[in-house]
């Protein structure tokens, strides 16, 4: 029974009596310029297949050391990560991934004919005697901090050594940032280097997930244009309006994505503290907006707290984690202490 | 030098003394209805992978037979063909293109890790006997019916042969038809059967290109589930906000349809006779909005046309037809003349 579970399942699920922990889906609306800029959008045509000149050149003035023609705009970091491993490997290489890791990236890494290689963590943060063990075989490292789906943010220090060790040995180095911008506990350190591919999308910083704008950029002008040299075929130009939208995104004041921020950080604040009352065992969470407790028998569970209690929350199976359950606290406060309740309801039973 | 060029060349490339008979984009906007739908969008979150249960069953009425379980919403025609793909075949699989081929097939099927079957056609109709010697060794069987970039439209004996045949064999029958709209010389013959994926866009039928906006549909619900299984880490749902401008398309009156008809069809008249008239020698397009006549030293041609006449075409290497040059004819009837003009100047040299 617990097979026909899958991430499919329940994107789009809703109704008013069912409290979701389950999608990373931002509750808050866009910042309103978002919607304002497309009252008399009229364009219809292709675009570049690398994005529109404009949305990339922003992006770049948001990165220093990078120009427009660094970045691919795309169908949401899902596309970018897709296309980042159809650019850099042939079937049978090895990519890297810290367990545990976004259900998605075993997929992406299987369905393109390549070989996952997973690297220990401790209490969500890499084993750096584990990783310089099996780094040697790999053909590129996947990093994702703040991680989803356990919150926690890699150490500047860990962050640096990788970054070295991949240059070393002429390792591709991916770094997943979409969250980069939800951290509570410190400031991120981004990565640089001639080997790196950032991901980072609009969808969590700026509540855009069903608009699915994403972007990578790299200093590898090689990796981009295959990149691009293979969107063209699989995709071609991201949706020109979704692009528009994410444009004027980018000219919000700071300020925005500041109060989103301590929005989080509040709910944060919530879900550790119900978490921990309850009784579990769980990771504070440092960045993104999720926590993925210890939970026995986590399918069943994820199971019987839908159709039982109309709550919504991950298998830890999906993330590599069995035993765990993931908790997206992407949802108003309120609705967080519902379903705080209704676990507990759960759990007394 | 002609190494350089490819498809991403020209995409999005423009200027008003530049006449491109390139990119297979329609002139004509899109029906106003599309835009009027967008003035006070507001969604912004994740919608189901398999795209919106309202344009899926707009897609169902149209298809007897079907139901918006059959279909997936994609990034364009093209995500739809990399889905299905992946979907139905395993590496060194083979697939059979018939030849000249849209210029992504080819890449698709290579980049997928698969091998491209390649089979004749005479004036760019299948030649039976060749499709018969080929298709016992292949996994699935791509046809694209009118063609890009032939403009040829199958005969209706023809698909129905192979439709059998594929289905007696339990071959995948892929139909992409995305100019199923745009026949100028007979209706069009819908395959069908359990073993048949169809392929199709807003993109041409509506001008909506840019919006990328295209789907599959089978009734193979197996096929359908796996693609959506992809699709879950690929990309996710299609932008929500094309999707609704999809949408509102599916409500334009028939009218429509009918009258972008009558003006490809005054068009093609114009640009056939023109080349004719040039002493070109070319198969007279049946739909779609492509013409290939047979040009000496192709690619030399397309850079002198692009640099020297500012006209944009496509070699017809990137359609496995050397010395043949597709022009599309997606633009309003004075620039096709002022282009032939150009051509003519050209051809006197």
């Amino acid at each position: 029974m617990t097979e026909k579970l899958s991430p499919a399942t329940f994107i789009g699920v809703g109704g008013s009596d069912i409290i979701s922990f389950g999608s990373g889906q931002p509750d808050l609306p866009p910042p309103h310029e978002v919607f304002e800029c497309i009252k008399d959008y009229k364009c219809f045509k292709y675009g570049p297949i690398p994005g529109q000149q404009n949305l990339r050149e922003a992006l770049a003035a948001q990165n220093p050391g990078f120009s427009f023609e660094n970045f691919v705009v795309t169908n949401g970091a899902s596309e970018a990560l897709d296309l980042t491993l159809r650019a850099i490997a042939k079937p049978k290489d090895k990519i890297m991934l810290h367990v545990p890791y976004y259900y998605s990236y075993k997929p992406l890494v299987e369905m393109n004919h390549l070989e996952p290689s997973f690297v220990n963590t401790v209490e969500g943060k890499i084993d750096i005697s584990d990783f310089e063990e099996k780094v040697h075989s790999v053909k590129a490292v996947l990093i994702n901090s703040p991680s989803n789906p356990t919150g926690r943010v890699q150490g500047v220090k860990t962050l640096k050594f990788i970054e070295k060790m991949t240059r070393d040995l002429d390792i591709t180095l991916i770094s997943d940032e979409v969250y980069k911008d939800l951290i509570y506990e410190r400031e991120n350190y981004a990565l640089s280097g001639p080997h790196i591919v950032t991901v980072n999308s609009f969808s969590k910083t700026f509540s855009m997930c069903g608009l699915r704008i994403g972007y990578l950029f790299s200093n590898d002008l090689s990796i981009v244009k295959k990149a691009v040299d293979i969107k063209t075929h699989t995709s071609m130009n991201t949706s020109i309006i979704s692009q528009e939208m994410a444009l004027a995104a980018t000219r919000v004041p700071h300020k925005f994505v500041e109060q989103q921020v301590s929005v989080w950080r509040e709910r944060r604040d919530t879900i550790y503290r119900g978490l921990l009352d309850l009784g579990l065992e769980l990771w504070k969470p440092e960045g993104a907006f999720y926590v993925l407790p210890k939970i026995e028998n986590s399918e069943q569970f994820v199971l019987d707290m839908f159709k039982k209690h109309k709550v919504i929350t991950y298998p830890g199976e999906w993330f590599g984690a069995p035993g765990r359950v993931r908790f997206s606290y992407a949802l108003d406060k309120e609705k967080i202490e519902q379903g705080l309740k209704r676990l507990g309801e759960y759990l007394k039973l």
